[in-house]
């Protein structure tokens, strides 16, 4: 064991491990979800402390021989290495303090290391006055937030778009699958199956661009803001080369907000993240509900389709199979959509020059982006891409519908119409049978009309009747 | 034109108005909404203004022939007059001072009327000095909320018990009617419709309790409590008095707070019951999806009820008649569980010794107990009541279903039986056609087992065999 | 009282009404909340209407005689006349059916007047056959709800706009008044007043810009989808004709849905204008927030800005003035986020063809446009113009702050900042005092580095005296 | 590897897992949040496992040689043993069977070892026949979750009370120190600090009983039920004895529900008791919203008491200590009230005979249980027990304040008072400065009045006067 001091007084820290006093503290202080920090939030750290470093040795601030081994360090965090040595709980008081003081240690002392030292001789390299150089949790916290978001929402953005173009390609192929709409549940009028599926692909696409544009947002970065945004014992000239030295540690487009106060104390920027997801999550269980809907049955239900079988549905009912993909696909929903009501409430608590309280933030940001980004590829590979069409099934439903109906009335009036509806209800009688027996339509106008084809493009079905 | 003056200054008030200042003030302060107060609010006002004059002049410091006048104008405001001087929006600052201002104003002037002043004569009868009398907001207002909040959850579970018991007649119907029972919408095994109304009736049973434990916290009242919950300025005879009186003005059995410092500060009942509320709504969102769900069709879903038709359901499809009632069931759901967000937030906004943000919190509990009123007793007289079985439907459905195969698990262990169903969905077999051919059971072990009725009781359907 | 019927039956229908039997059973099934629809849907269901009816005049559908009259009336909705006709309730099944239906009934009444007939005699103008012509509620209601949120949202961002110019002159206003800066409500380092009021009129430009482009995505509009999207009994030449119309009709630029299907049935587009709105909720309430606390006092808070004194704040504490202007832009906060959870939950129940739950949708979401709209203009005019700062006060106050260490932090290094820090706290005595007793710093060393106005900028304060 | 075999085929499991194929499947279907089942879960399906075998044995349907062996295997789970065997995911399709089949699957091949076999050796205990003899996942499941809630749930009260109790101690301690009341963040009338802390004690109290009343609900579980409630392939005798042996195995007094086919199927007694916890978590933010305000400072806030500090407050500002305890409390706060959405989203989605969204509501139910509870302890130990009074510094400000006049007005009248009160804000003067100056009170009458205890309990201060 060693000893390390801080404000508050000294306490023993084991011998073997990176980190130190203030973390350890935090660990005590906050033993909330036992869950540790994300991965590519560590990961945004090292990037974060690395250009700072290099940042302070451009200007002449930090000696080359402290600062190279910060970077070392540092890259070792962004390569995977030693995060079992983030131990502070995801959520934390202090306002990403903990976890900003758990990087600028573990960092320190893996410098020390490099330079031959031993853990816990920071005069060598200290964590505060040489790792967190001309920086604040404040800028560092928020920033470090940013990059790991947008690393993930990257490999949303393409699992997202690989499920949007497995919808088209379903859509290609149910193409000339007739079945009935239904709205309200009820039948509506005939529709093809890949104007369905092409729908899904549609909203899906728009799930793209909007998330694209909101994580635009993240790019902004307010690395110099120091404690309040003032930029206080930030050295201009390291302000102006960090943010450049982010973009290539990160690969990302960063740029330096315009005003420093607000990128340090607002988080608007998390919420507008969180809603675009929020709005996926309600189009993907939008879609999955459909689907369920669809592969309901198979005896009982509609029947229109057929989800792959993924694995024996039931302990007790033999050979029962449900829809256990599209299932997970609602439960991630909702579990997005209750994270972004907290993110919500996390954002609606800033005061004045800081809001605290994003740790919880970041914490359900990333989880969010992590389930959907997860339930996004599952649902493209073990769902959709093997769904099936009940392409008669599907057809039989038209025929024997009443929403047939509808075609119908351009050529005889809405009430008249009403009165053939209502006859087929109550006698259980297809439309088709009473018009005949009514002498309305003939045969042939009456095939005409009721051509499904024609009835799922724009245009009165057997226009040409009318002239 | 009558001239007002008040801490801020002098403002001209309409003759004919009994308002005052500070009411019209509000009025250029908040104009939010357009909403006016909610009746039992302004009748709660009166119950409270009433009591509290009776309370003053039985401790003599109120003057009979002032305080008689103050009763006889709040008297008044309890049977629905005046009712439209109360022009505050319910959305406002200030805590609901504004509101009770509103009352103040009202019953001062009406009161000089009777004692034969002209309005704006405060010097007869003072809004704050004789009206508002040993009172504060802070106690006026939480306890007018209260009482307006029972008074109308009152009708609410009235309502939602003659639901309830619609459910249950509809149950003892509907008892004798086999149909499938579905998990995860697969086909599951036999039930009979009336034990699924059955449910829904034990479901709203629970609702009944809950809300009934719930608003029974909104009987502790504060009066007496002024600013803070230190009863600054109230005389310990007239807080002794003033919570009795409150009772007989309201019929309510109200209680005074044990500490009303708590009382004051701390709306967590206001969640309590908005919580109650809240499970409430999702219930019947739940038993409407259902209906939606069993009534869906007429032709292409699962038709198994009929919901009672209600108007003409589209305006382009003649005879399309939709399950109205039902979603409009749910969109009150919907509306409650956003008002119950936006209680919750409110409630979470109190600060020290006061919660500021009442009025949105009781404009929305308000809203929440009058739509569930209105939309249960829709529910009930225009949607439950009036349902139809579908039969033979349902029977039919159950005799095709590959669910029956549970019933023979017990007989034939879960592997074969999982063989069976695949054989079934695959081939669009009946169960028990299977089952004959290939010798697993006889035609009469077959009967025994797949009785529907024996498989909606507890117990290995055809347990004999198995002996 | 005339006689009307319907798919259901008849019923008697008020002489001197324009609406008719669907209007009416409408007002019988949904007795829910009692508000009447929002002005700017009634006006935009007029230009929905109007532009149809010229649609189907110019393809020749409609005989000029009937459509002119149709067009007409149309013309008067928009005006602003005939709107006491519309007495369905906001919140109402159907999916906007009954909405649509008052429309075309009071149209098709108001042109049979015009025309020289009687109300009721539908032979002449008929609701269905001849106002709703190759139109659904399905593609009417959602085009109407989207215009009616474009008008008030034009209201909205226009005050928007105007809110952050005042925040932006007050940041002129308060450039040079030095205060300290907080962050988890302690002392962090000297910030000016006007830095904080930028930030604010910062964070209110994104609004504005994300508001501006969530609701560019409604100007996509589906006229022509008819029931399901598929365009069924629509003219392909009506459908090419009428969105260039209605963009005539509103002034707005619309456009025609890519997938008429795809825009029919998904309501993302509502979910991510009212996400816009939600954020910009979040945030003024974070400014009102931040008002109140500087603001606190008069002699036992903070006391650093003055907010107008706008009304009388108690009814029990004489002199009280209260920030009631801040507090009500909180509660319309609160709402606006209860309603983003009810369109949320709303806009996740669409289900195969359509989502039904429109109304409750567009209620809340032209709710929310409206109360942001009236209390951003509100909030300006009655709070922030007026704010005043005590500028003594915040001077002193960053005089004796322990904050100013972090200013010597990097001439003596991070422990011996923190020792001074300490002894300040410990003794209550100034951080300049300690220093020079202790000799760290000369006089002059000291006053270069405290200067507040070095402090406020980027930099270390007193740089010159590390070189 | 053994070769395992199910309905949708074969599949390799490695040799050394208890957990089969069913399992593995589960892995590959469901890779969401990476996170594994909760401890007490997979204890109470041991508990339901165990008791449901003696259940089995009791009636003769399970042969006590397998039987004896799968308790053995059910206690081992119960008392901690093969965790490691669970690795489900947390968020997972089909209704929790993945979780069921988990504890299936680990029971029968340790089952099987015990009885002296090798793992996949089903022919001698079969997860299905045996293990899950006369169960299905839809009582097995909430029967666990209810369970698992139990247990952690008495956990958390008990550190609520625990709590609750050290805010008592502190109301005691802090009785007699006078400060003043503040409401709307303006000084209103002078309070006792105990008498605040007093009233989070009795709000905290509330949150005890509540919670208790609510967990009382999950006490009703459903076991025999099977799969749709109808208690089909349950033999009565097995139904009859099995609660009773799930309370012995448990220590927890559970009943069998009234209705089974309800309780299969309802999942508002989890909305129930995410409510209570939700009321709970806005009740912690508020206190520790409230102590975060009175321990603003140190220099320029309220500084009216003071948090123990935990842990050095900054990385860049030397002596910073930041409340980070009551900022963890406001966190967890809002992720439980995040939790809660996402509970009342999946409670919502129930379709007919089962709710399949289950696990997700499990995941959060316990997560919300668990950060409470561990929330409420740190909250005690490491900020609550430690907070002192800055008593001096409460008491000038009550001197100092404007609030004072409030109790003058009985005395003078309210607007007399108010005038009092406006120059002493214009001028900046103290209250019984103005009063004598201008001759309204006499010294003496002023000292009884003005005593500050008399201000803190109900009655008028210096009532002698007015006799």
């Amino acid at each position: 064991m060693r000893q390390e001091k801080d404000l508050i007084g000294v306490h023993l820290v084991p011998d073997d491990v990176y980190y130190g006093i203030q973390t350890l503290r935090a660990t005590e202080n906050f033993p909330i979800t036992g869950y540790h920090p994300h991965r590519e939030l560590i990961r945004a750290l090292g990037m974060v402390k690395g250009a700072a470093a290099e940042a302070n040795m451009h200007i002449g601030a930090l000696s080359p021989k402290i600062g190279k081994a910060i970077v070392q360090a540092s890259k070792e965090l962004t390569e995977g290495q030693l995060h079992d040595q983030f131990v502070v709980d995801v959520i934390q008081g202090g306002a990403g303090t903990s976890m900003n003081m758990n990087a600028n240690e573990v960092i320190a002392n893996r410098a020390i290391e490099i330079l031959g030292g031993s853990k816990g001789e920071y005069f060598k390299v200290h964590p505060n006055t040489h790792v967190n150089m001309a920086q604040s949790t404040n800028d560092v916290f928020p920033t470090a937030i940013r990059i790991a978001c947008l690393n993930v929402a990257g490999d949303l953005l393409e699992a997202l778009d690989s499920l949007r173009q497995a919808f088209e390609d379903k859509a290609q192929e149910f193409d000339g699958v007739i079945k009935m709409g239904r709205t309200h549940l009820q039948e509506a009028v005939p529709i093809r199956l890949g104007q369905e599926f092409a729908a899904y692909a549609q909203m899906l696409g728009r799930d793209v661009k909007r998330i694209k544009e909101a994580i635009r947002s993240l790019e902004v970065i307010n690395m110099g803001a120091t404690a309040v945004g003032t930029g206080l014992n930030a050295d201009p000239r390291y302000i102006e080369k960090v943010t450049g030295l982010m973009s290539e540690w990160t690969g990302l487009p960063l740029r330096l907000a315009e005003d420093l106060v607000d990128a340090t104390q607002n988080t608007d920027v998390f919420m507008e993240v969180s809603g675009s997801l929020r709005t996926l999550a309600v189009n993907l269980s939008k879609i999955a509900n459909d689907l369920r809907l669809m592969a309901s049955g198979p005896r009982t239900g509609l029947s229109e389709i057929n989800l792959p079988p993924m694995q024996p549905g039931s302990s007790i009912m033999p050979g029962k199979v449900n829809p256990v993909i599209a299932e997970v696909v609602n439960q991630v929903a909702f579990q997005v959509q209750g994270n972004d009501f907290t993110i919500g409430l996390a954002c609606g608590a800033g005061q004045l020059e800081l809001n605290v309280m994003e740790p919880v933030v970041v914490f359900n940001l990333l989880q969010s982006l992590d389930i959907l980004r997860n339930v996004t590829r599952v649902f493209r590979d073990r769902c959709v891409v093997g769904i099936t069409a009940n392409i008669d099934r599907c057809r039989v439903m038209v025929e024997n519908s009443v929403g047939l109906v509808t075609a119908i009335n351009p050529h005889v009036g809405y009430e008249v119409a009403s009165t053939i509806a209502k006859e087929a209800i109550l006698y259980g009688r297809p439309v088709s049978e009473i018009v005949l027996e009514k002498g309305i339509l003939t045969k042939e106008e009456l095939d005409l009309i009721l051509n499904p084809y024609e009835m799922t493009r724009p245009g009165i079905a057997g226009a040409e009747l009318l002239k």
